[in-house]
């Protein structure tokens, strides 16, 4: 498409787009586990074996990059290496092996009146992927929608518009061997913004809109879309020290919730000591976040503790600092530690560290968030170590799906009914 | 509140009402589920002895109404009668009586890691209701939200408002009794439209938005929301009698399905009947349809077989009649049938008639409404009939709850995790 584009030749190409989308919905519906395998079989290899093209295609991407002056952590994550075109083929062949959720009823039940009603689990239809740079959630999220029975139409980022397209021209290749329609996986070829507006725009062809990048993205998609979003946001997650936590397990789960990696959204961000344990736990853990670089902003009482912290505002206790800095507060007990979460949590994953049943119970029930964790890291919040295979990613909505989001969340369960000509009295 | 309010009073207002009820939101998470059965039993028995005073707000309404010039049909629809008032106590003992949804745990599995994972089912928090006319729903959706464990704020007509601020009375004294927080159920006390508005506009204190009623209403809250609807949309709802049905259960459920009950979402409107089968059929049902007072409109075949079918417009297909009118088209087979169904349906719920075990398993498959059925007829989409208990309505939304909505569609899953000091290696 020309550069010079009109708002309305926007519109009509993503209409274009969304009403082939619909109609590979539907076949997509009837496709079997077998046919959806042996396809995404079939695009891993394609990817591995056109890494000379795909690399080509990125080579576009990375100078336009470096002529745009993107800064070396954008430019890297850009780069498809071949290690990570590798990658990208095995997280295909991993999610063939997942479970096809797609036709499992559940609950199916006799009902007074002689009919039998259940739920039966069925693809969303259209889904809509926003993201931001990595090439390879082209590839990902186009495996987790096919092999969940949806189409899919991705609009990644203009930065990128060189790598996708040419790895969807080899999931196209794939598809048309494995006879699925190649419309169920379309990339937007424009890179112009308003393609993005119309995406949001366009709920008769779009069920649901995922997306995946910064916070800027997610809001923008959050205030636009007139299509249920499912969102990934930003993690603000705590872990409670409680007077009756076994302190060694205290010490190691506070260390590797921070420090296992920073960037992620389910690493801590705010550790709560109970006033009893705060200055056992912090005179250990001041140490060992010191010797990792980690920087201590605390309350009145932990600056007490420790002499190197610096006093937090307001504004640290809701802040994800996504790097080596912890906020930590020493509070009265479990109650002062629930308000705290209530009041500054943003809902991701939040962990208490104790031995008591009552307050592990109380915790596990009154903690609002899409994970609740007794005795655990939060870096376990994942779709992989939750046993869901591939994640399209994790959300903070309360609706459908909560946490992180596998296949299952790219479908929903209609019910069934099955009778003998029974009619209603 | 005085009549003449500006928009920011009302801002005010609702912002007000939308910070207690999510206060009590976190309160009601607590409650257990003695606390709510025997709040639900404390209204029922208040509503119950406060008959009086019911009916006392309620002449007012009914008074206002036929000085505005209300039609019958809503001056009936608005009045609590003595049987009426019998039947919202007796349905909030029905919601006392249902199992509690919330803190069910399933699925906790153990990984291979150490950890157990498992979902743990717990309340929304804030449900907005906006409703029109009955003056019931006000008691029957405080009672799902309050058993789910839900604060709701709920928004009636401003043609009951009197009527649905004396059953929030009774409700609030019940609860106070019961030891539940009064901000639990909250009833819009302005009949301003902008408050409306306002309600949509608060993402911060409501979690869901339920409209019920009309299709204007629907439209409205569904554009301008800025919460997560659940909604309840029209039914185009179809029978399609295959070429390999039992004829007699055919005609029985046909006429079930559009004559049982004229004036719901889960009526017939559309008839596709298999071109082998049609004469037979339509021979039979045509009389029967006649006796009942029901129009056809067909499509020329069915013109052919019946002399006093009206023809069918394109519009008659996509239209819900809610009343003894029937759309009839005469189809090559279950393909045609599909196509129709995707075509014109509302995705609500449709049903075959066949004996045929190939075509009913993809008819099962491939309509993608709320519900589908085989062999029985679409009056069963509904919350009793499935064995949900009371509903808070059908959606036809794909996300979230799909089909008839009863307590689970107002609670959430998220995932809980228990170690024993387990940390991400």
């Amino acid at each position: 498409m020309s550069k010079a584009q009109s708002k309305s030749d926007i519109d009509v190409y993503m209409h274009g787009l969304g009403a082939r989308a619909r109609d590979a919905a539907r076949r997509m519906m009837r496709a079997d586990t077998g046919m959806k395998n042996t396809a995404l079989a079939a695009i891993a290899d394609t990817i591995e074996g056109s890494s000379e093209s795909l690399a080509d295609a990125n080579r576009k991407d990375l100078d336009a990059g470096q002529r745009h002056g993107l800064d070396a952590a954008l430019l890297d994550r850009l780069e498809l290496t071949e290690a990570r075109v590798a990658a990208m083929a095995e997280g295909l062949r991993q999610i063939a092996a997942l479970p096809d959720p797609v036709g499992a009823v559940s609950e199916m039940n006799f009902r007074p009146s002689g009919i039998q009603v259940g739920r039966m689990r069925v693809p969303i239809g259209v889904i809509g992927i926003v993201y931001e740079s990595r090439p390879n959630v082209t590839a990902d999220a186009a495996g987790l929608c096919l092999k969940s029975g949806n189409a899919v139409i991705l609009r990644g980022g203009s930065e990128a518009i060189h790598s996708n397209l040419a790895i969807a021209r080899c999931i196209h290749r794939a598809m048309a061997e494995s006879g699925l329609p190649a419309d169920a996986v379309q990339v937007v070829e424009t890179t112009e913004r308003e393609a993005v507006g119309a995406l949001l725009r366009m709920p008769e062809y779009v069920d649901v809109i995922v997306p995946r990048g910064g916070k800027g993205l997610i809001e923008r998609v959050s205030r636009e879309s007139m299509v249920p979003v499912i969102k990934h946001l930003h993690g603000v997650c705590h872990v409670f020290v409680d007077d009756d936590a076994d302190l060694e397990k205290a010490v190691s789960i506070a260390y590797n919730a921070k420090t296992q990696r920073y960037g992620t959204c389910n690493t801590m961000e705010t550790l709560l000591l109970a006033d009893s344990v705060a200055e056992q736990v912090l005179n250990r853990l001041g140490a060992m976040y010191r010797d990792a670089g980690v920087e201590i902003r605390g309350c009145p009482r932990t600056l007490e503790i420790l002499a190197e912290a610096r006093p937090a505002s307001e504004e640290d206790w809701a802040t994800e600092y996504l790097a080596p800095i912890l906020s930590v507060r020493v509070v009265a007990d479990i109650e002062a530690a629930l308000d705290h979460i209530h009041r500054y949590g943003s809902q991701h994953t939040d962990a208490i560290v104790t031995a008591n049943l009552v307050k592990a119970r109380r915790f596990l029930a009154e903690v609002d968030s899409s994970s609740v964790m007794v005795n655990a890291s939060t870096r376990f919040a994942d779709g992989f170590e939750y046993g869901l295979g591939a994640e399209i990613g994790i959300s903070t909505d309360k609706l459908h799906a909560r946490g992180p989001v596998g296949l299952e969340g790219l479908t929903s369960q209609k019910f069934i009914v099955i009778g003998d000509g029974h009619i209603r009295k």
